[in-house]
């Protein structure tokens, strides 16, 4: 295999406190943990400097660059790694946004994505939740290249929607990263599923990085990070609790794996197409 | 609920044989058998009137109408069902077809879907299988109307690309279909996933037909069709051998999920867009 057909990836499970120098201290030391076990590529979560809820959101919110994007910058450095920063609520303009910041291993900052599906749902009886209460949504896909292969980025409910895998995979992506807190009702159901869904469909990778779960949380996330291959299967998948785990990347595998079954060959684009309407910014 | 926002779904799980004649037979027995427990709409599998193969098609194949059309015709007729005729080989101007032909109660043919994603694969020491050396590709999309609900059809490998299964629920459907004869490598690994893909992510009702298992078969078939609901969950499966499974379609459960997780509405129009690039003729 050529030198950078695989890396190793690690997605932390964050044990995420209502204490934010807490969170960012342990981010920081797992990051640092990660990379001294050989990950080149490491996945915080979702919300990983705040508890998940509209009523934190204001509290926690940063401007970027801020305390913790500046944490996630010097852990890059120090760890040599390329830190895809889960997300942090973020202030800007007297909104506020779930924002992915992603740092190289220079430290310096490569990309920012502002959830762009916003996570409003009402189940009755299980759980109502509204983002756009308190959050605003940004207007960009966002992708970034790394000597390994090209990365997509979403959060959490931006995973529902398949058109933003396959733009990402259509663009090149071999990765697709997606922080995010499903909860105890959406997790069992289709957290799994979601994953397995856009890795199979556009063969690629798709990695999640959920907070660990907090029984004591007004939002309980499922956690089971997970890693899944081009084929579908799950190769990588956390418990519950605070962990890091990993993934050897093998893009050799999503070429046989493309090989064998040619659908990105095979696509009808003479009766199809899905398209990007604007590259806006958010 | 309101009068037409359930009904009986029936999928044939039909054991292919080389003697024409029986499959037919056999075929019709099930459709009656199948309307006499309630069904409204029942669902033939994949190449249910000829063995699965490249040297079988030229063999097998009929113009349409034909043989095999006649007695769907007649077999919906007779037992008041939307019929979904599976698949057979079809012949017209000197090319073969892999062709879904649908018919009404009243016997009249509604639509003919060909197959527009060959299914040409090659997984070394599992399964190499090249539908293009004998068949050639349709070029529509093709839905048709119930008085439940309207319903898109695709066969077995245009499952796997996920456009499909978009422009149709975009179009108003909330039941996709597909006749299908997964193999034993294919089966396991991706059968399941890809029909709770599709429901999932359109939150429509799909399901599967395929042959039942015969081990002695050149090409074997994984058996085990599927109906799955708008969230993800198998609601009806069938085992390896032949069977007919059944499943209520409530459209009233379709239209409770799409308001709890709206991902329908919440789609970034502004930002992506899958779209039918003609409506040409197949």
């Amino acid at each position: 295999w050529k030198l950078l057909d695989k890396f190793r990836l690690a997605v932390v499970q964050l044990q995420v406190t209502r204490v934010k120098a807490d969170n960012l201290s342990r981010a920081r030391r797992l990051v640092k943990e990660a990379a001294d076990e050989g990950s080149k590529v490491v996945l915080l979560p979702e919300c990983f400097n705040s508890p998940y809820g509209t009523s934190f959101f204001p509290t926690y919110a940063e401007r970027i660059p801020g305390e913790s994007t500046q944490m996630l910058s010097e852990a890059a450095k120090e760890s040599g790694v390329y830190l895809v920063g889960g997300s942090i609520p973020e202030e800007d303009g007297g909104k506020l946004y779930n924002s992915c910041v992603v740092f190289g291993p220079d430290g310096g900052m490569i990309l920012k994505h502002r959830k762009i599906h916003l996570f409003d749902i009402n189940i009755p009886g299980k759980i109502c939740f509204q983002e756009s209460e308190t959050l605003s949504p940004g207007n960009s896909l966002s992708m970034f290249d790394t000597p390994y292969c090209k990365v997509g980025v979403g959060i959490c409910y931006d995973m529902r929607f398949a058109e933003l895998a396959q733009l990402y995979s259509r663009s090149g992506c071999q990765l697709l990263v997606y922080p995010g807190a499903f909860n105890m009702t959406t997790g069992p159901a289709h957290w799994e599923l979601l994953q397995r869904a856009r890795a199979l469909d556009n063969q690629v990778f798709v990695a999640t990085a959920s907070p660990a779960r907090d029984e004591t949380a007004s939002y309980v996330a499922w956690g089971h990070s997970t890693v899944v291959n081009p084929w579908g299967e799950v190769i990588s998948k956390a418990g519950a609790e605070e962990t890091i785990i990993y993934a050897n990347i093998d893009l050799q595998h999503l070429a046989d794996v493309r090989q064998q079954i040619p659908i990105t060959s095979q696509r009808r684009s003479d009766l199809y197409s899905v398209a990007s309407v604007q590259a806006g910014s958010g």
